[in-house]
């Protein structure tokens, strides 16, 4: 089903890396709803991942890009200016990599050079981004910026480690740029917050099986779906939400303003 | 321009008192959108409005209700039952009356019960209704529920007076509700927190002018309209929002989580 | 131990019920931190509660008060600063009640009456309170005020029911009336959100066990106590907090801003 | 005058660059409450500096530390053990530099390498020096960790620039290693969120003195002064605020939750 919600509109979206990713899950329903898309990943995720197939069935070119490279975004850019024969519309950023995590370093033991890593891919990339966009001029006015984030960067996790802190940066570089961005060129940029949810990327962290089933328990409505963040990701790229910005959205069934179930009491006296 | 994004879709809006009324402007798009409409409001503001107008032009039954009268509620929910032939699918609760406030009375200073009344008809009748809905099994799986709210229940805006905190206790009654009903029936309940807005019942507001003027040198994209907060909606009672819920959602054009703006810093400095 | 951090300050401690009550550790702690304390109650909670005994123990006076009661807080205040020989520094409100908790009525279905009520007792009384002092100008310049809060003013524990909004509100008053007496006077206004506590009012609740495991297993560093909660109270009526207002403070240890324990997680695995 | 509040207590102050400095005014503090002290700030910054004066008297050693690097970290705690003959009770962390600011890098033409320093500087460098007390078992337990920060990580303040993002950062590390250092030794981490202030850092910022005056306006209480800051932290460093954990306190005097003030109003009509 769809609603033309993006009729017209054209727009990047990172991080597509196979079928269960909400990048790709997104790149699909924006497609649905009329808009035309530029994908982009990381060279080393793109040997990994699946993304020509996604190219393939919303026509899609396939721009290859290391987000903590500024040569590689300024390429990305202006090829992606040169397609769509001018400026575009919108951003997903669905990118995030905790080296120490991956490398099984303790938060209280990690890795700094490993940590700078983390947050230029996690964060920084995303000021990167939309200063290469700004320069250029790429971003139309009343354009859309989406970051994926998590509510780790507003309560503790532990197994989430570093990533707490990434997260945290690239919510705050969404305010700051969403006010620069905003009073230059009206463009929006907003982070949602969304669910523990099944992809291949998030599966890789430690307990996620016994977290996301206390995700589901906590949330009144149960955990978001990558399905569910793509539609909602597809009304902030919309017309009918220009004036909200600079804030994070949690799309998680409750669980964020939930301080406890009766599920989870229940499981607490067993 | 219309998506259809409500096609099908059955619901209530309280408070459309004239056609600057956030209320009216929503009911428009409703419509528009494809949904269909009672449309409510207090027997007193129907006196002085022109709702019937309204009405006609979208094709919708008036039913007044005094929200802070069980009966009338019971009486409402009722008849738009009688008239959907069964649930709907969306309320907007777009409802606040500060009788302190409107008697000259000054926060530190307020008549109790007036508060009372205060925190009847702009917070607990948002308990009232769902609570009805509730009992009657009025709204369907997944209807959404969308009450407009102020900044003030954050941050201290003296002129608010104790509307602030009439707004405090309705994004609380939000939360709470918003847990029942979820789990109860996977209804989601949230806020909209909007600019500070043109329409008859703001302008009667104290300092109204200097203030709007204020938020829109605070708000990197300005203010937001009406019109622009009725396109919201439509997007929260939309099935792309599904997993949205017990959150208060600013649509303030940056106003929220702007600290301070070169233009007010300028206007400091005179 | 004492500091003598409350040497010569006067203050007010409502809502010591028994030996038990955060006011009643705290008065003693005010008390051997050179405070001069008057004491209140309402005359139902004195016939039950012991407060005759704090009273001989720290040479308090006791003035019963209905605290939703205008008249009972005149007689209060003007009482107070008689015994003191004039204006004092700080008052501990520690007072609530759910009616409909009380009552056995569910959240979706409390009575409005009884909501009224809770609301009156449990938030719209430091209103009353506050708004008496100014009348009568009986706060000290730079004079420090504290109320009692929990965290289901910001997420949902079901169980705590009504008391959830009403919290919000007293949240919500702190900051408005924290405006207008900081403004006029100096004097601070802020609430404290105690981690759940075994006190004889706080067993009343539905769950209570179950729950308080729970918050002890969120916390790391464990539940805050009673006693603990007198300490840090202690800290905000002296003259080392004197800028801090408007503000909720959580002492938890660590409770709210963590989102998950591995302690929760085994748990869930069972 | 002194309460003692710190009697037998050990820690160390980063960051005394001044008598302006906040930190500097702490250790005085600090060192009048009872508390031995070890100052350490960078290399640099005590050429600069006239940290000498300080240390001689409170009687305290000077080490100096580059937090960016860990041999010169872990030189610090081995040698601040040595002093103390064991463990300590307290750090006081008041370190930030915005390497484009001083550049004179706008916020959205930022070099990324320097922002890479402004991050390990203001807010990594925290981690760091957690990370190595607990390897060393440096901290008691019921330590207690502050580190200042500004509102910025909250709201935008165009000025403030990178520094907001390094301040996010830094806040959720207090957040992170407060979990984890709580679990495991009772320490406690948080945040101080000051006014702005006229240190010597603080002076350097583009637009410092209409933003101070912007500030004080909005601020009912007026803003904090370094002298008040102090007090503050003395408390947090105290056995009375043992609860108190992984939170960012405001200490501004109300701005935090102030949304307009009568006075900006009033100078926005001119």
């Amino acid at each position: 089903m769809s609603y033309n919600l993006l009729k017209g509109k054209k727009g990047i979206i990172f991080g597509a890396l196979d079928e269960k990713s909400i990048a790709w899950i997104t790149a699909i329903k924006c497609h649905e709803e009329g808009a035309q898309i530029v994908l982009s990943n990381a060279p080393v995720a793109m040997r990994m991942g699946e993304i020509n197939k996604l190219a393939e069935k919303i026509g899609a070119p396939v721009i290859p890009c290391d987000v903590t490279n500024n040569d590689d975004i300024e390429n990305l850019i202006s090829k992606t200016m040169e397609h769509f024969g001018g400026g575009f519309d919108f951003i997903l950023h669905s990118i995030g990599m905790g080296v120490n995590v991956r490398k099984g370093k303790h938060y209280t033991d990690i890795d700094y050079g490993f940590n700078v890593k983390t947050n230029d891919v996690s964060a920084v990339s995303l000021h990167r981004v939309l200063a290469c966009c700004m320069k250029k001029d790429a971003l139309n006015e009343w354009g859309s910026v989406v970051a994926l984030t998590y509510i780790a960067a507003q309560r503790v996790f532990p197994d989430y480690s570093e990533m707490a802190d990434a997260k945290a940066l690239l919510e705050s570089i969404t305010r700051s740029f969403g006010y620069h961005y905003g009073i230059k060129k009206h463009v929006r940029v907003n982070t949602i917050s969304q669910s523990p949810t099944r992809t291949t990327a998030g599966s890789g962290v430690k307990g996620f099986d016994g977290f996301i089933s206390y995700a589901e328990k906590m949330s009144p409505l149960g955990n978001a779906t990558a399905e569910e963040c793509g539609n909602y990701i597809v009304t902030l790229f919309s017309d009918l939400t220009k004036m909200v910005t600079m804030q994070n959205h949690f799309h998680d069934g409750g669980f964020s303003f939930t301080g406890v179930t009766q599920a989870v009491i229940e499981q607490m006296e067993k």
